[in-house]
């Protein structure tokens, strides 16, 4: 792992769209490296704080100018908009973060460093821009004999933005703290910005996303245990591809599937239903079955629409639909997950 | 659609590479452009032609250099590697190419007009270089319902390289000559540089696959059938993420199964067995599930290892094992499977 300079303060860009859904990077960030964060900006919402606008970040504030924001030297672009490309009202705020020689870091599909202005005024000041998405993957996957001592866990979901990396976030902290080695492997923008490293699976060239995955896997199973972020789902109708890359990519032993309760239909197409978790599991599967056959042990529920009573209800509700251990991660801890994953692990010693 | 400039005298470069799995785009232009064809480019096979090489193609010669070639205004490269990077004994004749004001055409990865050697003679001497498989795919896809009236068929296989694209061009053929307005969509470079339009969907970035096939579909269903030509298969352990996201971005109606009879093994791949047909049936049914699931209607089965007896002995056992049309397009003629597409549409319209 390379581990993120914890030094930078940083300002977290969110102008216009800090709400949780859009501002997804932001709300990670904000959970996972929130003593870096200096400030929020967002000329909308300014006077108030983190907390208030994603539910997480307790104090730091939103503010309306980089001057109001102190001392900072990174601007983190803070959403991942469908297709990603840069808003036009950004523009200045991006040149004048580069004019004070601030770090650009965004995981946008449209290349920061690729805008000829912003790189011009990057190259002037002596300033780097870094585009987590920027990749060079052109390997096809070679499938060779992986290390079985080494454990894979894949989270996989029923829709795109229900918890996969905060799930599998949570579930690497929790293994760690049972005395597992166990590695987060990102493999998106947000990912990829909190654990230093990773590969942004999405904007691989699709005949090699099934390798880049591979890579990963290759890379890092010296560890005792790999908790890999899933991407979106193979039933979805706008990123399967992605995601089954993914599946066979690292052909886990082991799936947790994350879904959020309360949910109608796919996040942005109204018109269609989402698939029953049933179907979302059996899919999985079924594909699975064409490498090493893993099979989904636990479900990561995503109560936070739901109050504490009707969460412990959807939970029971669940556990006893699938004859899986269900548990929201952030209301409930990851202890049900981890005792799942043992006991694969177990199981497979014991093979 | 956009014709290909018929008038073209082409030479086919696949120095060192002409055995037909390398080969795979010399074999199809050969096969439906060869009237265009001059000469294939192969120092290391000069004399022979190239139906000793390919088994298709006649009489074209094979030469050793340029200058037997003949008058040309064209190199197109004639091999699709995996990962499709130029080999390097190309170079000195993609140079004397471009050096005799030919046009260069290559569907590899790594695109000609990206090296500056390439690209600074071939700006010079004002010659074109065409890459094929470059695009400029950024759209998520939409989803919208589409004209139910345009029936989309999906060529899908058993694994790489089987003849989805040979079975595709085909059954858009024999259509046609039943008076239907049917369209044959490319979605790789061979198929592309045949039909003179479509998209390199192994070559768009992984987010943006599904949409990119959608687009296709889009811009086509004012025709009465769409012919939509499979890539790899989602069961394939390198390549399935292409196959998914071309599956559910043109949400077929019916599909035509395409597998080699007597492939012992995933091509590059000994250690991996092939899925049974019927697997690849069920997996490919319950993916197209997701969206209006479509169904297998039919097998186009490719017999290039096999007598006439033994084709006729395995195409008699996989209609009776599958209960479904089985031909060789190329042995047989496409006519069981045009059959299976026309009684899909009646029962369409009569349900």
């Amino acid at each position: 792992m390379t581990s993120p300079d914890r030094s930078r303060r940083i300002v977290l860009l969110t102008e216009g769209h800090s709400e949780p859904a859009a501002g997804k990077t932001a709300s990670c960030l904000l959970r996972y490296r929130g003593g870096e964060i200096g400030a929020i900006l967002d000329s909308t919402q300014a006077g108030r704080t983190a907390h208030d606008l994603f539910g997480v970040g307790g104090s730091i504030p939103v503010v309306a100018t980089l001057d109001e924001a102190g001392p900072a030297d990174e601007l983190l672009i803070g959403i991942a908009p469908p297709g990603g490309r840069i808003p036009p009202a950004w523009r200045p705020v991006i040149l004048a973060a580069i004019g004070r020689g601030m770090r650009i870091v965004s995981g946008l599909h449209d290349f920061v460093a690729d805008d000829p202005e912003f790189a011009a005024a990057a190259r002037d000041r002596g300033v780097e821009i870094r585009d987590v998405r920027r990749n060079a993957e052109r390997d096809v996957a070679k499938c060779p004999p992986l290390r079985e001592e080494c454990l894979r866990i894949l989270t996989i979901g029923q829709d795109i933005s229900v918890g996969k990396m905060v799930t599998s976030v949570e579930l690497a902290r929790a293994l760690r703290g049972r005395g597992i080695d166990a590695k987060f492997i990102a493999t998106g923008q947000t990912g990829i910005m909190i654990e230093g490293d990773g590969c942004p699976i999405d904007r691989v060239i699709s005949d090699f996303v099934n390798g880049a995955v591979e890579k990963q896997v290759l890379a890092n199973q010296h560890h005792e245990l790999l908790v890999v972020e899933g991407q979106a789902t193979i039933t979805h109708p706008q990123y399967s591809g992605v995601s089954l890359g993914l599946l066979h990519g690292c052909d886990p032993h082991g799936m947790i599937l994350v879904y959020e309760a309360g949910r109608p239909h796919h996040m942005g197409l109204p018109h269609i239903p989402l698939p029953r978790l049933e179907s979302v599991i059996e899919a999985y599967e079924r594909m699975a079955a064409f490498r090493g056959g893993g099979r989904v042990i636990g479900v990561a529920m995503n109560s936070r629409r739901l109050g504490a009573d009707e969460a412990d209800a959807e939970r029971a509700r669940v556990k006893a639909a699938l004859g899986l251990p269900v548990a929201d991660p952030i209301r409930h801890g990851s202890g049900d997950l981890v005792e799942a994953v043992l006991a694969l692990a177990a199981r497979r010693r014991g093979a």
